[in-house]
């Protein structure tokens, strides 16, 4: 067991109709000048913007407004966004959508309080010193970044995808009405479910320092949203359902999943960074393209755990020896990824990567952690290789 | 389910030698001058306040110490702490000790930023507008305070015990260092596990609006606690275990195991809180001595939710009927109390009220929370007095 800092600051207000709260929520932080920054056409399409828009109209909150976030946000926007909110004398950042448009909202923080290159803070070269206060009103369940101190940018030069994580950017609220998330496509909803359930696989597949409470709340997690995303698989409109997965997000991203371990493993998401920052693919799905063959590729190295995760997880009666009940886990694992029309491969993916493209993108996934990363069991380029390999 | 807040800003820096942030932990949150509040002779005999008070004169913080703070926490020693703030011009608190020593410095906090009496904002007469910022070095694991909006003080005339709740009074850090609990007395130790249990469990018995993910957390806690309690009966210099009921402590009132629910019961403390107020007992002690009658009063009307607390937490096989189940559940309980040399009556708690005192202690109760209060059952004076007899 490790020491451990927790500080989840976020004020999350939860329900049905919660995003009429937005104009307060921004006084009560201090707003007196916002930016909207959003991704495409559906906050648009779903009149959401507009419900918004006008909510901070009759509160008398002035505002500019920025779309255009993509999946894996790009930096140029992200330049965009900082001129405009220094042009603007901008105060408060507020994010309408999912991953995307938080990831890139806090760079634009990060890049509005700063005089140099934000990208320098991606690509480790000096640490953020602040961030523009930052609210969400979160429309899709996946990535967490409504309560995390993380976001993700990919420069489009080389597209390198890369993070950044400090207390700054974590949100001073986030705004989560399940409703909003219903008329998601069934992709989608699966991509985020799979993308949760990985924030809390990252943390739990560990060599070192687990809790018992801890890992009880991530395995009541883990069961929780494979339930809810099987549920939702059928039923899209539930909302209970959406609800369950909706704060499960949250939860699996604000470091209560990870109290009093080594920090956790990571690689699967290190793997897919280089598999979505090329290909463009959604960041869920890559992860469930490439788990199973780094699970496979890891998991005698840190057996207690894939055990633990089979019986506890998956419900599995531990009958066998323990490498036979975790690589049963590992398999009733991509079972479900499949029934929720998850791929399990980069076939499945849609991705055909020649040797060259998995040996370039090995390349930049070593130099990214430099070197090697991993806590299940250590990577270096030769392993990365042959986990992309294997998930062909 | 329901829709929530779910709010808790509180920085926590949990593991060993954690205490020597302190310092640091005041600046970040722009103290200047601290007023050390702690209880009764643990914090100076164990060398734990001369370590601190050393650490903020090397970092030259100034401070002031107000020692003293009781079991059930007076507001004699809050108006005392205010005045002392008024006059030293104090603009942070630091509580070293348990709950006691947290609520009153809370207590503190409210009154000093207000001209009126503070006792308004625990008599129900008016609601807190702020609270000076506090941070807490923590010694018992009981109450959660340490990142809860809850206050608890016990006005010495008529012994009248009320709590005040608001997100002012959450702590800005809470410093949790496990090893700072082994000297306590293995009685304290297990009032502290009951009180922390009783925290997710007047959250969880109650007939409305409970989540999947909320209940899974909750469960998982309370195993971990009663896992944990009795290891630390048998070896009370157990890290890990120390360590584990230290962080469920938190997490059990910061909210977490509430959300989407109805709010709970809160009556188990409430009636506790007529006990612990008139005869003085240790409020986890109070809490264990009514328990079980609450709950054999009470079953029948929450019965899924017992009979999934006996399935889920105490781990019974779910043969014969439900009403069988559940109250198999509460015995079970009880037997976890009397293991860990709680009680499980007044009698055995060393307190024998009269009829006369059980009769005035239902009508405070009855008049503290406005007539009647409960989820799992609706309680009245009636009942509160039928209960009160049945734990005698």
């Amino acid at each position: 067991m490790y020491g451990f800092h927790y500080y989840t600051p976020t004020k999350v207000v939860f329900g049905k109709d919660t995003e009429t709260q937005a104009p307060a929520l921004i006084r009560e932080f201090g707003g007196k000048k916002a930016l909207i920054h959003y991704g495409g056409g559906s906050v648009v399409r779903s009149g959401l913007l507009k419900r918004v828009t006008d909510s901070l109209d009759e509160a008398g909150i002035p505002y500019v407004t920025l779309g255009g976030a993509v999946p894996n946000p790009r930096l140029g926007l992200v330049y965009e966004g900082i001129a405009l909110c220094k042009r603007e004398n901008v105060d408060f950042l507020l994010a309408v959508g999912g991953g995307s448009a938080i990831d890139s909202a806090k760079a634009i923080g990060y890049g509005a309080v700063d005089e140099g290159d934000v990208w320098d803070f991606y690509d480790y070269k000096r640490k953020p010193k602040g961030c523009l206060p930052l609210g969400v009103i979160l429309t899709i369940s996946a990535t967490g970044s409504e309560m995390s101190d993380s976001s993700v940018i990919t420069k489009e030069e080389g597209l390198v995808k890369r993070g950044c994580n400090s207390d700054y950017c974590r949100p001073k609220f986030a705004i989560l009405n399940p409703e909003l998330t219903m008329t998601l496509p069934d992709y989608q909803t699966a991509c985020g479910c799979t993308d949760i359930m990985m924030h809390t696989m990252e943390r739990y597949f560990t060599n070192g320092g687990n809790m018992e409470i801890t890992d009880s709340i991530a395995e009541g997690l883990l069961r929780t949203v494979m339930k809810n995303a099987d549920l939702l698989a059928k039923d899209p409109q539930n909302y209970d359902a959406r609800a369950e997965v909706m704060w499960a997000g949250s939860l699996s991203h604000n470091g209560l999943t990870g109290c009093g371990s080594d920090g956790g493993d990571w690689m699967v998401h290190k793997l897919e960074h280089e598999l979505s920052g090329l290909y463009d693919v959604a960041h869920g799905a890559g992860l469930a393209a490439i788990w199973g063959s780094w699970a496979r590729y890891v998991y005698k190295d840190c057996l207690p755990r894939f055990r633990r995760f089979a019986v506890n997880v998956i419900g599995l009666n531990p009958v066998g020896t323990d490498e036979e009940i975790a690589l049963r886990g590992i398999e009733a694992t991509e079972a479900f990824f499949r029934r929720i029309h998850m791929p399990t491969s980069l076939r499945e993916l849609g991705v055909s990567a020649t040797e060259e493209d998995l040996i370039a993108m090995a390349h930049k996934c070593a130099v990214g952690v430099n070197g090697a990363k991993g806590s299940a069991k250590l990577l270096k380029e030769a392993d990365m290789l042959a986990i992309f390999k294997a998930s062909l």
